[in-house]
């Protein structure tokens, strides 16, 4: 038996994930799935086409350049260009990666040192851990404070940071602040104020800024997005993470982007080519003809209305239950209060959902008993920190309306176990 | 400026890499691209139909399973299981990854341990250096040792490993040795007898074997391909890497695999789930496609004859200048012995070839004056063996036959520089 490196005892590489215990395969087969957050339905006919075109000749079945094929940078520069006011280089600011977790990945891997701290917001995208602790960093945990139960209808903004708390976690070892807007599993679109806070913090403390804007095209309610990258002083120290998977659903097609200064970038592609090489390059070809479509298809914003539409019918099931939740200014994640749901204290729970949050028997309740699967929050906070978050379930609403509306359905049914 | 991580320093991984020096970008518009390993073919057809397939679905579109698409771990087990003489375990021993590439840096990550150390075969595939060093991994160099001078006709299989060399270069800190048959780029198809010699150190000293065999469907000559994981007691011990891109001339899909034990497989899962998640999804289904019907197509034997005969035109040019060279008994690499290329002392050389193995400079003066190009081989040993690689040259012959014959014509032209 060859022992394996002890990065993996740390950041719960190891243990069994929550995407594990609540896999379909676990759960009834008739199950609604609304816990991973992938779509049941497939990327727009316009845009496969474009990587049917690819497979079909010859350049684009072999290696891209590990900074991403050309049309596709081509692509991001002339989409993102004016969202970031910046005339984008194709050469040392854009870099396409495989998923947008591998250009996370590569980032940490390029840049921390062994004991390098990273600040992260909780409750934290559940990758962002590992990937830390792997590359010899270390978390260190912000929370977002919950809604003030006196709030009869939060929205996702309800959600706030303590500036003192923030500025407080930061020491001399702090490399790095991960800024994740919109917020998986929050729903929150971070304000410009906010932002303007971290910005300051930021450049007081030398900080290198990874903003995670992979849903940056589900902001709803004409909720302003801001771009940390565009806030003075901010472009030098910032890596912006985008992502074909979430834009175009299309999240097994691994292919994502970092936009940001050559400083950050030129390290990062440097890790990013031993990591992977290269992002595969038909979906490349794919994901370029989508970007460089979509204004006058006007496919982000039909997409975006889908997307209200689903969320507000969804939550439409919340309100008829009277249970709290947190309506989402983003992403396709809505955060239930499940506290006032009464688990019977003798249900027959396995293994692997107890001695967890509270949350993880709600989960596991409710996909056996009321038919619809969704993932504990908990799961996104540290070890110490689980009490923050168990209340809350997330369910994801990147499906079709007719399976929103049957799960919607379905969660009547809770009815009877309202406290 | 935040300043990049010290493993960013070691293994080379921010200088200028050879793949840079002779990009096509670089070179004559109309060199014959002999350099980089890629086809300038396209896959079978009857492959990318699946992946179309795939992409006019939903599900194959999205996320997979971090382990790899159920399909094509089914397709692996069916396709190796013999060649493994294992009934393979599809949920254990077969993991799906984003390219060999991500493969073998997850194994990496998994079981190194700072300052475990790594032994590779010089020359080594120059991924290998980086991938250890970002790990916390020390690389140790084992020469093969190039053909005796007096060998007038010299195959792969005359480059040799000098066991007392390898049995001393081992430590108490050694976790892993690197195993590339066929090798890149010298073409070797390690012998049963080298591979049982290497066995027995790697029980003897407890190490992981990494065995790369990427090259598995290129062995020439009905040569025996030893896979050093079914010799007695090594399968516990070894993960094989396989490679989509290499079987189906794909390279740019990013699909390989491993095969090995759980014991290595779990903590390998561990690492690739956080560093890419998955791999992506329509061209798993196309790659399960294209070894569901290999056999029946009989796919590996029409194109292990086709790269045969390419191996045969292209080395026959060598013959007639009466140039020495490596006959490959697998891969679709060549070495040149470039000693007798007589290079003008006052040739302009550029910065990035100065001061490097004369190899560089016998790339660049061939992809100039000729207009065929190839890689230096000493970028593939460290910097203190640079002396041994630096007489050979690596073209690639993973070409159609009338690009082959092409540069066959120009490299007559070497005639006039031959000493």
């Amino acid at each position: 038996m060859i022992p394996v490196s002890s990065r993996l005892h740390e950041g719960r590489a190891l243990a069994q994930d929550v995407w594990t215990v609540f896999n379909a395969a676990n759960l009834p087969s008739d199950c609604l799935n609304l816990g991973q957050g992938y779509m049941n339905f497939a990327p727009p006919k316009w845009i496969t086409v474009a990587a049917e075109e690819a497979l079909n000749t010859v350049g684009p079945n072999h290696y891209s350049h590990p900074k991403g094929r050309p049309r596709l940078r081509n692509a991001i520069k002339q989409f993102y260009g004016s969202q970031f006011n910046r005339d984008l280089n194709v050469d040392s600011e854009i870099l396409v990666t495989s998923g947008a977790n591998e250009g996370q990945y590569s980032v940490f891997t390029a840049f921390l040192e062994y004991g390098d701290e990273v600040i992260m917001f909780e409750p934290f995208f559940d990758q962002y851990l590992p990937s830390v602790t792997f590359n010899g960093g270390k978390p260190v945990y912000v929370p977002l404070h919950p809604p003030s139960h006196d709030i009869s209808k939060p929205t996702s903004n309800d959600w706030s940071i303590d500036f003192e708390e923030l500025r407080a976690a930061i020491t001399p070892r702090t490399k790095m602040i991960i800024v994740n807007t919109p917020h998986n599993p929050v729903g929150k679109v971070y304000t410009r104020t906010e932002l303007e806070k971290i910005a300051v913090l930021a450049e007081e403390f030398n900080l290198l800024v990874m903003a995670d804007e992979v849903y940056d095209c589900l902001v709803f309610d004409n909720k302003e997005h801001v771009r940390i990258a565009t806030l003075p002083g901010m472009w030098e120290r910032t890596v912006t993470v985008g992502s074909a998977g979430k834009s175009f659903a299309a999240t097994g097609w691994r292919v994502g982007w970092l936009i940001g200064p050559a400083s950050i970038l030129t390290p990062t592609l440097a890790a990013s080519t031993r990591i992977v090489f290269c992002a595969n390059s038909p979906l490349q070809e794919a994901a370029a003809a989508g970007l460089e479509q979509a204004a006058e298809r006007k496919f982000f914003e039909t997409q975006l209305k889908e997307y209200q539409e689903r969320r507000d019918i969804f939550v439409s099931t919340f309100d008829r239950l009277g249970i709290t939740y947190t309506l989402p200014e983003g992403t396709y994640f809505v955060l239930m209060d499940s506290s006032s749901v009464k688990i019977p204290d003798d249900y027959p729970f396995p293994e692997s959902v107890l001695g967890r949050g509270r949350d993880f028997r709600a989960c596991w309740f409710i996909a056996m008993e009321i038919g619809v699967s969704s993932i504990p929050v908990s799961e996104f906070y540290c070890k110490e920190h689980v009490s923050l978050g168990e209340n809350y379930i997330r369910f994801s609403f990147c499906k079709d309306l007719d399976t929103l509306k049957a799960a919607g359905e379905r969660l009547q049914n809770l009815k009877k176990y309202l406290a």
